[in-house]
């Protein structure tokens, strides 16, 4: 990646002053942004909104600079797709800020405020992270709705797309900032880096000085590279590696919608189901009928040797299959003597994103809920409900794969913290 | 740091190989753990204090050979001092176990389980991080102490103390051990490593496939050591410089009260206060009086130039000063025009441990609350409240500086994730 000649941008001398100047002001910024009223960061979204619809013919065009130079340099169409900017995807930046501003804002919540028998009143209280780093590809509406969901929470945010799309997230930027100018927030609480060198990357993913927390998102390599990197805490999303477990006590119609839809309702998402495990038991009544439905979506079937022997168009799974995370019209699909033989498959081979179990045996499906070790776990549900939206999160700046702090889903409360607060009337520890 | 020749340790050739030995019977356990009950847990723990005490003449004997080798050479008395085992120690670690056991399981529970418009129930689980790896130095209570809270917690534990203290910490295991089997849950739950090598810190320190959190416990050296070279997660605790802030509207006999007692109550603990800032209007009254407290105590006074005009015994403070943690009979004091110049002075020196407003005005304290990003922010109570016992946590593993996942004291529940369970009846998505 080198530096892109955008006019206004700039190719800078030193990178790393230059970052350590966004990073200053930005750790600035969020101390005003901690103490930014609930009002004023709604009405600076709505602003945003507002602004970038009143500007959809400048982003447009901004936009057309950047896809046009993505084609001559040769990207392919998929490319292409997530760099462009549509009026119905520019108006859905303009919705997503204007439904971040109706969430409950989470900074300043206070709970858990009980007496002690020393007389003071310990309790907790949400506050923001501080400043969080958002490192993205293409999709540049990542700009608008990162730096919604960050100032609703309180923290400032220093954003760094990729190079192609430059030109766009400075447009979106610019209605950005005004939406803070107008309510009086300063505009270096969103910041979008305005340079494409890569050294950005670096600095910011190693300045514990100025930045508590990095999001990163894109691919897989993006966020392992970031994560190998990386000295500041990162908020990451890695392998879906999804199970949908049919229990012999399972009720056939419903593990039959359930794994359809797990699998084929889209492809491509990381709650998509990846590999199905069927109970012996239940086995010749499931996948007969399960595999002509997978066979009339175009689904490849890739099974162990029971399974094939069920259905044989199946082909033969190797032990590559359970780790694949395909992302794609094929399925790999295994036959378990017991409950603790899914479950054993599931801590080996699974990704701790995603599982289900399809069961009407309720002691089945509270061992399941127990003892899956994975961000979300279910019980007689598709997979695909892992989302920030179907669990009421309103939004989501991705879904963390970390144990640590954020587990699942990162809506606004994965943004913040908590710190501990002392009432006291005096009170003197003896 | 050598090997030591302690019979039945070793010296092992390849350290990676052992250690990656070590890391799969953690992982191994841990899912032992985290589906064991709380009578089992609860058992065990009671069973290691019973072991502790009936063995209480044999870990005695173990850790006279630790002292006396630490001696031969050449370590200074507070160093022995940190490593002995008297019988009230030893008792005292018995009690820890049994108090722990008296806690209630974190594990388990489930909150916000509420209804979504797709007719799912989404809510979320405590469950257990996985494997803990606690390094630790000299003190040889912490093997009981924070293998009981990790267990508590569902978690297996690996633990590195310090090569000094190998004979007291292997003593202390065989205890520990005891318990484990004797309610049928595996020994590898509680894991010392046996090898003075340091390189078995690098390799835990770096091992994301086994460990889930480390947890330094130990001088600020060590923990920035590691901190440094970690590719785990770290809880890890640095400086506690802790402020106290008199506001003008305090009432002066309380904030003298908060004042003494938050510096000269202990003075090597980590939340005890380092710096006092008075509100000019106030610190011709509060200053004097202190003054002549802290003198009595033998208490050093560094102040800046206004507060040395009320107290002319007062060395000079400088900008160092500020920054300091002294853990000592010092204190840094400086006179502020307001409030914001208070939180401007925490925001810049502080290291967003532990900071105190005393006053009667509420605004004020309502805005210390929020605007002061420390993991324990107190009104009219002195800084040594900030502790797991005091907060009601029961025990404490110790106090984070981190702000993702846990802030401040960590207890049980520190020690716990929660992840996303999805209760459904059959639902798919559209």
């Amino acid at each position: 990646m080198t530096n892109l000649n955008v006019p206004g941008l700039g190719s800078f001398a030193d990178v790393a002053a230059y970052m350590d100047g966004v990073g200053d002001a930005a750790r600035s910024a969020s101390r005003a942004l901690a103490r930014a009223s609930t009002h004023a960061k709604n009405l600076a979204l709505s602003r945003m909104a507002a602004a970038i619809r009143r500007d959809a013919g400048l982003l447009a065009a901004a936009n057309a600079e950047d896809v046009a130079a993505a084609r001559a340099t040769g990207n392919d169409a998929a490319f292409v797709d997530r760099l462009a900017l549509t009026s119905t995807s520019i108006e859905a930046m303009a919705r997503g800020l204007e439904e971040i501003a109706v969430l409950p804002d989470p900074v300043g919540e206070i709970s858990d405020l009980k007496y002690r028998p020393s007389g003071i009143q310990v309790g907790m209280m949400r506050v923001p992270l501080g400043v969080i780093a958002i490192i993205y590809e293409s999709r540049p509406n990542v700009t608008a709705d990162a730096a919604g969901l960050c100032l609703k929470a309180g923290n400032a945010t220093i954003l760094r797309g990729g190079s192609e799309a430059m030109r766009s997230n400075q447009a979106i930027a610019r209605c950005v900032h005004e939406g803070l100018r107008d309510v009086g927030l300063p505009e270096t609480a969103v910041q979008v880096v305005a340079t494409a060198d890569r050294a950005a990357v670096g600095h910011l993913i190693a300045d514990e000085k100025h930045v508590d927390v990095i999001v990163p998102r894109g691919g897989k390599s993006l966020i392992e590279r970031i994560a190998r990197d990386a000295r500041v805490p990162v908020i990451k999303h890695l392998d879906g590696v999804c199970h949908v477990y049919i229990d012999a006590q399972a009720e056939l119609q419903s593990a039959i919608r359930i794994a359809d839809n797990a699998k084929t309702q889209r492809y491509a998402p990381c709650n998509t189901m990846e590999t199905l495990l069927v109970h012996a038991d239940i086995a010749p009544r499931v996948l007969p009928p399960l595999a002509s439905i997978y066979a009339a979506k175009g689904v490849e079937m890739r099974g162990c040797e029971r399974s094939r022997a069920l259905v044989p168009a199946m082909k033969a799974a190797t032990e590559s299959d359970w780790y694949a995370e395909y992302l794609a019209p094929i399925i790999a699909i295994r036959i378990v003597d017991s409950l603790d033989l899914a479950i054993d498959h599931i801590a080996r081979y699974g990704s701790q994103h995603t599982d289900a179990i399809v069961t009407d045996s309720h002691p089945n499906a509270m061992r399941f809920l127990r003892e899956v070790d994975s961000s979300s776990v279910m019980v007689n549900a598709s997979t695909r409900f892992a989302d920030g939206f179907e669990y009421g999160l309103g939004a989501e700046i991705g879904i963390s794969t970390n144990k640590l702090h954020a587990r699942g889903p990162v809506g606004l409360e994965g943004l913040t913290s908590r710190k501990w607060i002392v009432l006291g009337t005096g009170q003197i520890r003896n």
